[in-house]
């Protein structure tokens, strides 16, 4: 399969007879695909059951004789108004209790069934319309699931399904109060309809209950969209993707992947740098107009596994977003250097968001691949760069790694619901581990934790896997693999709480974690032989191995065989030192990286970027600012 | 007409007993004018009908007796509590949707028609009661409107008034639709009925709305306000006037002086640098007793605008207020300078806020003249000194500027909308403006943007007019006086979209504004010849002159003739070193000026004041901290 | 009486089987009180009506059979699921409007006299079952009033509950009108029943209207306790006692104290520093597994005055907690610190919060002195030293001192309301003072407001008494001892207006305060001979004598006879200055100490604690990081 581009457009902004012309420059310009109706819906269905589809069928067909390839996207984000009107339970309510209004988009509760059910008609009129129309090649459901902060409702629709949620998972409100611990304070139920959503309370709500919560709340996303992938399927062979959003942990995004076809991803790296990344601001200033060196890399290795090995960027940054606190415009190159990122981590498609910048509402500010006067915009000109340098490419290439890193939406809820320390969050520690491996040179494949077959790696990475269930603890246990657990590995039961005998308790390893504390980040805890813990850090006994001690003498972490354990977060320092010997011992090759340069290997070629605003040397050679470096290995 | 001195007095407050010797001793210091009346609803009316007005008459004559002029105040900023009661629905809702009870003040809607019906009748109480007394001197309506944050509110009164609004501004839906882009995101309304306010929607509303709204909002008080000046119109000959908060800028105080005769404003300097100015906190300390040296004057040159020509002070600051963050007391000379500097921009009037401290209630610890045991405060010795000195100085004198600023609410309202950039707003652009030209020495006339005749000027300063008019195009392009755009000139429709072509679009200036970035204030962007770009810059093409560039060669400011058009935010240092040249070119004489040192020109002198806590020299002569200078001109 | 050790039991969290054993082993570490019932209303009454004391009348029995003596909870602090549905007005009302839900603890009003009857019921049936119980050695009513910010009610109950109490203070609208100076703003009421509750004004209310909010809310909770206390009496010859939170001022600890005859607190030293002792971030890394080193002992001080020299530490942190921002381990070392700091002042009795760390819900992170694997925890093994310390020493011995400090929580309400300045609180003023004296070497009596014969004390110190009955004027004025009064002393009226005379009007005092300022705490006022004020200066008038003076020559502290009026906040240089000079001429000796080193007397002992990380030298000697060190006297 050949690595393709695309853009995101919405024949709906712009008058017909701009359409045609719209098309023949996309071609022109390289571009395979062209995703179109995802926010629609008003426009197909401008009053109940009054239907509206002959100009999405105009467009399809202009945009296919051009010769592009159609992503046709679900308009389920937006429900007009009259719809609004007609249900107004849909609505999610915050934390607060506040409902979520109409006037932007994703207002909706993901538990509503009657708005569940003017999403099946929808989404069955588009199926049945295009499920054959030879120029559809894919599909898109929803949008961006979760972005705004719209995972966790608390509407009176979700109570009702959180109910029924527990109802079906413990059988018995005897069965949930012993699980649960509600003893504790006299929080035991009568019945399941005694149980309110676990926000308001006076001081903080039972973790399990808290966690019971979020794990409801991502299983309706999954449900939500699997209702259009069943109906899609029916009437379509295309492959079926969802836009997923970056640093969005509030779902599991694997099990929302289970069902779809590829999984596609929205990369915005300036914005994500300025809103979400959680740099300190020397970072922040050096990356502005470049973004984070790793988050994109991180995350196009998440999605590769969400995917199956299949994905795209759905949505690529163009030029300056609208959305966060500050708006930089990228440095000359780097929406190319982008574009390669993605095709070095296997991407099969790069799709850049959006076509022409519109001159109203929201997004007015947000570039496009064309100014909103039609000039070509910066994106147009990188792109059509990257559309040529595709031609004398090799095809997709899924590169496996040595190495797997661990990542869990499951422990990110549990780390939300208990921090335990100010700032503390999973994500943040994953993807630490990932910075740290990827400045040592080495490609990483991220996994999900259901993974049982480790037999591909020489080296596993499993931080803060707050629940482990029983066969996991085996697999890892039993691996060729060298493996690093901790802190907090299997801390605990699938309904957080603390199990005995105390963690990990995982077998071949005699390490017990007999306390746990938070401390002040400006409080760094020494490691013997540089680097510290941060933030966190547990207190270890048993007899395995001790492999590094804090300055105050205390075991820091021990080993047994393929397995150590690491009782505390690492700074970069720690934590490179600890990768590396681990390496070394397993024969993997590492090659410290500085600066805004990286590289991944992708088939025959290993992939270099320069994140960096000057100039750079590196084994392969010099590489320009912003830069893109190919070497054949 | 004489500079006068007056004072702010409630009688309703203190024994009648006292009355009398209150009069006196305010005419003994020099006073003219008490403003009267302003809060005392409750006590006119303490219950449904129930008048009881002979006090406030007797408060007058004796006032009167004594010499002084009433300022008689409308009470309506303090509905009591049985009104309310009677009118629920009256009150604000804040933009979470709660509501904004009794038990302080501005506890009302403007759009509520009820309450808009009850001070009616309140108003033609007072004006046919009053009207023809010839105490009363003037009238105030209402008090400080805005204040508090009460401009905007989100109550079922302003949805209802709101959408009657769009009715009559859009003639039909579709058209409203086609103005906002409502397509984008399905946000298409099929009636006005449907159209919410813009709070609680689930991200960013759309700006077109959230403009319109901000636009409605002011018009709200513009029309509650023309009710109250119509009614007291109908019966009195005597000047009305409205006291505008500083730093209040959510509604358009040009459209509210339309129907007044006099702009007078509060003007407190501490509580203001402490709370609004938006100084950094070297800045604070510095002037932590005077005042930022360039607040007031900005807001006496805005007023004296609003009032065309005609304006005071309707409360100034006599000691330690109550209500900032810190509540320091004045340097001792302050209040006299404060007064100086007012008469210096041409003020008729200024009021000191308020006689004697009120023991009791919400501004217990705010100062005034005399202290709650009636002794003297500090700042009736310098009102008397004050009082002395104007018996041997000029009359009111307007000075007219060769260097124009304009300032524009509605530019305020769009950047409000879409700062773009975190911490991004006119009023501080404006501001930093007006400060730079201030600290070269010179006098700056603020003019609303609805101004067509710049014969008068030699030198016109436009930033940020996000929205400028054909004529107003025109009228720039085609006047003799030089004239300063950018950034953001003409970057919006009148209903908040990108405008095709790209802006400016001026007529005689080739520049096009291709792209535009928001930068951390941390990044500074430098400038060939010293100084930055902060926070915002443009990226502009064209075929006008460069006159200004980066330090990465990207054309910075650019011109043609009259025109110049900044591509940018300029630090003072790029300011300064534009206008001084400017400045040059058009002879207007400039005089850099440090410290807290300022002057300004009033017809034959020049008023020198030194907000500094130390003594300086000046081309004048020595000056004392607080103090005040006049060199004849 | 012996000093005694305890714990703090769930019988009801573990199998019944485990009991026995608990209970030996509680024995044989040394324990001598168990805490048992205080959270177990759901298990006692699993629905309405449905009585199940049976579990707890075995555990009372198997507790008492190894010799423990039980001190009883009523459980109140967590009415079930079943009541809150019955009852649904009981929950309180956030100050946003917001229901404080089911699902942790404290939901409920205290105005709500439903709930009030239910508690009733509740504590009645524990009182009549064990008041005859002879293990059943004391009682605790409820749990940790105020804890989680639940004094302040805006419910409908609590607004009737109010209005019925002005009713009751100030038996007509007209003299409540007066008294709060309702005229101001027009804010008079036509009935009780037109008075809201101080929340959601446009701005600040009244502040007449925001302390009588306040000292209704404290009362509610005095009488709420009175009410088990009442019931608890007529059954049971067995003391008394409320466990207090740390830091929680909201209601009058001392008026609750009135009803009980032994008051207990619950202290957390990492936790409170972490999340309320208001130290810098230096302070905060010095003491960070310590505590602060004044912290617990200005508690201590307090609670004995409120038990009227009968207090216990009823929860004392055994390990990292759960609930702060940050969660270290406490020093090897600190538990017995801990321990002994409270022996030193006073305590009967020091019972560790809780035996064994429950694996479920909120507090699975909260250590205890048995791991949740049973195993010993540290606190344990520091338990068990101190309890073999207690052996040999001296009975319990209620040090008195030669200085009083006044803390009165009547005065923080006022502050609460009107702090003047951003960050000012009364309960940091009285900390500092009692800081400044300890680090001086001197024990310290905290004493009530209500005090009037100070014949015992030599030195008594006044700060931030903001109102003051003339009674208290006589007797500090009549007193023996030096005084030491101001900043605010007496400033406001009972009904928190400014009284005429000036502050501080005191009978053999010169010293008029004729005006206040409150600066930016980055603005020290520097003294002559060294120190500061921050924060806070008055402006002293008067002919007493000047002992203080700032560098600007303006009188700083000024005295007659025995009484000195300090005119702003002193940092800890001036005050220790103050009060060394003081202590000489009293005849109090006075020993300056450093780092963490402090000191108690207690009866024949000095008692020595190091709350340092490193080992210090005292006169006593050499001294161990968190050690104790007894010197006889
Ligand atoms: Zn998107
Ligand atoms: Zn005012
Ligand atoms: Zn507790």
């Amino acid at each position: 399969m050949k690595r393709t581009l695309g853009t995101c457009y919405y024949p709906e902004h712009w008058p017909e007879e701009m359409w045609a012309a719209d098309a023949r420059r996309m071609a022109d310009a390289g571009l395979t695909w062209v995703r179109i109706g995802e926010f629609a819906w008003s426009r197909l269905e401008p009053s109940p059951g009054d239907l509206q589809f002959e100009w999405l069928d105009r467009a399809i067909d202009v945009l296919g004789q051009a010769g592009l390839k159609i992503v046709l996207g679900t308009p389920t984000a937006t429900p007009p108004r009259w719809l609004v009107a007609r249900h107004p339970g849909m609505l999610a309510l915050d934390a607060d209790g506040r409902p979520r209004g109409f006037g932007s988009r994703r207002h909706y509760c993901f538990s509503h069934e009657a708005y569940r059910e003017e999403c099946d008609r929808i989404v069955q009129l588009f199926a049945k319309r295009y499920g054959g129309n030879r120029h559809v090649a894919a599909w898109q459901t929803d949008n961006e699931y979760g972005c705004h902060d719209t995972t966790l409702s608390y509407s009176a629709a979700a109570c009702e399904a959180f109910r029924e949620w527990l109802r079906e998972r413990y059988g018995s409100i005897e069965a949930l109060n012993r699980a649960w611990g509600n003893v504790f304070w006299s929080m035991e139920y009568g019945s399941f309809d005694d149980i309110d959503l676990p926000n308001l309370t006076v001081t903080e709500p039972n973790p399990s209950h808290a966690l019971a919560f979020r794990r409801f709340s991502s299983d309706q996303v999954a449900s939500f969209n699997r209702r259009q992938t069943d109906i899609i399927r029916t009437h379509s062979d295309a492959p079926i993707g969802h836009n997923f959003m970056g640093r969005i942990t509030e779902f599991d995004h694997f099990k929302v992947g289970d069902d779809l076809d590829i999984a596609t991803w929205d990369s915005y790296p300036l914005g994500f740098l300025e809103d979400r990344v959680g740099a300190d601001e020397a970072h922040q200033r050096a990356f502005a107009r470049q973004g984070d060196p790793d988050f994109q890399a991180f995350h196009h290795d998440l999605y590769r596994s969400v995917g199956k090995g299949r994905w795209w960027v759905m949505e690529q940054q163009p030029g300056p977003v609208n959305w966060a606190p500050y708006n930089p415009a990228p440095l000359p190159g780097m929406m190319r250097l982008w574009a390669w990122e993605a095709f070095a981590h296997g991407a099969e498609a790069v799709c850049y968001f959006r076509w022409r910048q519109a001159p109203f509402a929201q997004e007015q500010m947000h570039a496009g691949m064309l100014r909103p006067d039609n000039a070509d915009a910066p994106a147009l000109l990188e792109a059509r760069q990257v559309a040529e340098e595709l031609q004398d490419t090799p095809d997709v290439f899924i590169a496996r790694s040595e190495i797997a890193l661990i990542f869990d939406f499951d422990a990110d809820f549990a780390w939300a619901t208990q921090p335990h320390g100010a700032g503390l969050n999973y994500f943040q520690i994953v993807f630490d581990t990932y910075k740290a491996l990827r400045k040592l040179g080495l490609s990483v494949d991220i996994i999900r934790a259901e993974t049982r077959d480790f037999s591909s790696y020489k080296l596993v990475l499993a931080p803060g896997l707050i629940y482990m269930p029983q066969d996991l603890k085996s697999a890892l246990s039993e691996a060729d693999a060298h493996v690093v657990l901790g802190p907090r590995t299997a801390a605990r039961t699938a309904d957080m709480a603390i199990p005995v005998p105390l963690p990990p308790d995982m077998p071949g390893l005699d390490v017990t974690v007999s306390c746990v504390e938070s401390v002040r980040p400006d409080m760094p805890m020494p490691l013997k032989g540089g680097g510290s813990f941060v933030g966190y850090r547990e207190e270890l006994e048993g007899s395995a191995d001790i492999v590094l001690e804090t300055e105050a003498g205390q075991p820091a972490a021990m080993r047994s065989g393929n397995l150590t354990y690491v009782g505390g977060l690492c700074d970069e320092s720690a934590s490179t030192r600890l990768f590396k010997n681990l390496c070394a011992e397993a024969g993997i090759p590492t090659m410290p990286l500085t600066g805004g340069v990286r590289c991944r290997e992708a088939g025959d070629l290993r992939i270099w970027t320069n994140y960096g605003s000057e100039p750079a040397e590196t084994p392969a050679g010099r590489i320009e600012a912003a830069g893109v470096l190919f070497e054949e290995l």
